[in-house]
């Protein structure tokens, strides 16, 4: 591998979920190894007046966004499923993902996002989390008890302050070694370019 | 041309002039005729509960946005230069669009919204706008006194009314003759392909 980017992403967020899905078959083509950082949105939303999901707030862009999802997940053959709760509290498996070795970490995040938007299930449940861990191979009880520590919980914080610095204001956000920073599903391909050096 | 799609552009919208630029070369590619609406995204984010540019409300939001529009003019090979003023008034020259004859009106477009993002100018001015009908060839006295009857400001409110009626939220937005409503410059491509019936 070449280079690394950074990728942002939020348990809540559906075109974080999109470009989970399809970050690592891009970065493969392009030599770019991903570092794969849970940060939670909301605090960085309220950094900008906001004080729940703009998808919610605007309810035109809310309407498209869903259709939105639906035209994606249907041109990447994933099933979607409108979750009953949205957004979601992804809180308790954003400390999981954080706990997990970094190798674990992707498979995790994606079977957290499967569950969400595929199943439709609700991943503030811990038996939602727990179930992802098992389908992922992972070992359970050392993420989960870890993602219950100060440490962990205080890298979380951590996280999502360095995100802010790095001028991250929505989620999915990629951020290259040399600070360029692109948002969105709609920027991955770009942003794993900036970061192989085909600009 | 087997099938049509309605382009809604604002000219304050920095990812309308983008749009602008991209959309005829990508329509032909795929034999699909472009209706070129222009339309005032004021009252649209107004009943949203906006009062200016979500650029401006949002400074993270706002500083990747210019960030993003210098990546992509230059990728596009277009000389980029942010305007003193953002967001524009780009009454008048909305009024002049729709006063024009539909296949004037693409060049024109293109015309104010490089005045606008390349050459940093105010397209509130009416000599900036006369500049662009001399520069595109258009007819510039009947385009100007059209722009002034009630028949072509009520014409552009309606329009509006019609783009809120769609669903449009923001600018640039592409609906489809079967109502699929598409935003972004980011959804060219896929709002194209939809149209030409490649989904």
């Amino acid at each position: 591998m070449s280079s690394t980017i950074d990728f942002w992403f939020e348990f809540a967020s559906t075109y974080s979920f999109l470009a989970a899905e399809r970050i690592d078959g891009l970065a493969r083509d392009r030599e770019v190894a991903v570092r794969w950082r849970p940060f939670l949105l909301g605090p960085v939303l309220k950094a900008q007046g906001w004080t729940t999901s703009p998808f919610l707030v605007h309810e035109a862009k809310g309407r498209y966004m869903w259709r939105d999802m639906e035209r994606w997940c249907d041109r990447l053959g994933l099933p979607f499923r409108k979750p009953d709760v949205f957004p979601q509290n992804g809180l308790h498996a954003a400390r999981v993902a954080l706990a997990l070795p970094e190798d674990a970490r992707p498979a995790f995040v994606r079977a957290v996002y499967r569950s969400e938007f595929c199943s439709g299930l609700d991943i503030a449940n811990p038996a939602v989390v727990e179930d992802c861990l098992r389908q992922t191979g992972a070992d359970l009880d050392p993420a989960l008890t870890a993602a219950q520590t100060p440490l962990v919980k205080d890298a979380l914080r951590r996280e999502t302050d360095t995100a802010i610095s790095l001028g991250v204001f929505g989620a999915p956000a990629l951020v290259t070694a040399d600070g360029e920073l692109f948002w969105g599903n709609d920027r991955l391909e770009e942003a794993l370019d900036w970061a192989a050096g085909r600009k």
